[in-house]
């Protein structure tokens, strides 16, 4: 459990690292996507991990998402997947509803997720097999539900994709309502608190959920692509991040779709 | 200002009852439509509110959504329309995300605007051409902005009704990203504070925005139905709260939508 110690530390130290960096300008570029942005504070939360992770484990292999690790194809030793601040929209706009997240597996098996809710300074942890806790307060398991009867959370941008948003729209229109916070790692942690019963991502990188399925999975919650396979930790996925019950209710809009299986198999390169 | 100061002392006293009243059970119910639902809290809220603003101002009026005042026909005099909860499936669901909500309005003319973040305890409140002010701290004008470097924020239901969606789909395409939050006085109150642009509403009932429209006022802001028309206070409207210049940019979107055109007409009894 030492390393679950630390990076309970150090997650915390980013956490105050960025505070304190947003008391100063920051430059903010695009990347290959106008609306994809990244700040110097991505760069350097990452790099700030980056160092501190290093000089305490220079065995351990690190995934960043702002370039730290891109070389990496195997999961062998102990691999942190980290991203810096997921939501850097939100960051850019908002100044809240954002995190840094850290996922630990050790030769591919998950050990440790960690989500810092960086402005309430909420810490969100859990080690492989030792429950979910909210800073020192166990969470509870989450509870079974229907779709008719939830809350849950997409991207507005699956809706109006031709080719995939069929089954999004028809889940809409079958949910009690829909919510859109703008930061997956903190949507998984809704779903782990049971404020949402359902998350659901046409497609995510490995430090967008490498954290928030450990997480998820300590407190009963279920993480699988939209069509109910495993995920594979070194590429993109599409995701649902839910409840047991409600997840198999949701998978099954997906599998009836053909025309979302041929896309979605050729997006994500299966 | 006698009134807008004990509007801001009562509202106050109706987030503490809430928070109370939270650490007891309550029942919920559904109304027309399952999943538009009402809670015991939402009702004794109401009536708290009343029994409060009746002792101390016997000749005004109210207007609430849980049945106050439902055979208001005029504005004459001192009108208050005020929603007890605003997003009650947060409530129910997240136990946070939800407000109180009160417009003031004498002889038709906004008065005051107040919104309470309940479990936050934040209080924002405006009277007509006073400033606004988070708590003790005054709001600064909102900035200019366009649409494709903007977050706004709709709900998904607009996005998959057939009939009206085809503006809310290219508005979502072209926009930077979407946020839904599932309060309305808050998305004013995110717009009032910049971390969002624009908030879009097919149907908003007069306490869904009597507070938030004299808010929103008081830093710079707009707020028209989605084809740039004046709101009818005592009516169902769609709306647009956002700055100015993407306020311009979005309606155009709608008034080029001629199917659009011809339901919302019908749609809001135009």
């Amino acid at each position: 459990m030492e390393i679950y110690k630390f990076a309970q530390e150090v997650i915390s130290d980013a956490g105050a690292f960025i505070r304190q960096r947003m008391t100063e300008d920051f430059n903010i570029d695009s990347k290959l996507n106008p609306n994809d942005l990244v700040t110097d504070v991505d760069k350097e939360t990452e790099r700030f991990l980056f160092e501190k992770i290093e000089e305490r484990y220079p065995d351990h292999r690190i995934l960043g998402e702002e370039g730290q690790g891109a070389d990496i194809e195997d999961t062998d030793g102990v691999l942190w997947i980290i991203d810096p601040i997921d939501g850097t929209l939100n960051f850019v706009h908002q100044l809240e509803n954002f995190a840094v997240s850290i996922g630990i597996y050790i030769d591919g098996k998950p050990y440790a997720g960690l989500i810092l809710d960086v402005m309430k300074d909420d810490l969100y942890h859990a080690a492989y097999e030792q429950g979910a806790y909210k800073n020192d307060r166990p969470l509870h398991d989450i509870e079974a539900s229907s779709l008719k009867s939830s809350l849950i959370s997409t991207n507005a941008n699956w809706l109006v994709r031709d080719g995939i948003n069929t089954p999004f729209i028809q889940i809409v229109k079958d949910a009690r309502s829909v919510r859109s916070l703008g930061s997956a790692a903190l949507e998984f942690v809704n779903v782990a608190r049971g404020t949402s019963s359902a998350a659901l991502f046409y497609r995510l990188h490995p430090w967008d959920f490498a954290g928030g399925v450990i997480l998820l999975n300590e407190v009963g919650g279920i993480t699988t692509t939209l069509l109910g396979d495993g995920l594979r930790l070194l590429n993109t996925n599409s995701i649902i991040a839910a409840n047991k019950t409600i997840h198999a209710e949701i998978i099954e809009y997906f599998k009836a779709d053909e025309a979302f299986i041929r896309n979605h198999k050729k997006f994500h390169k299966l």
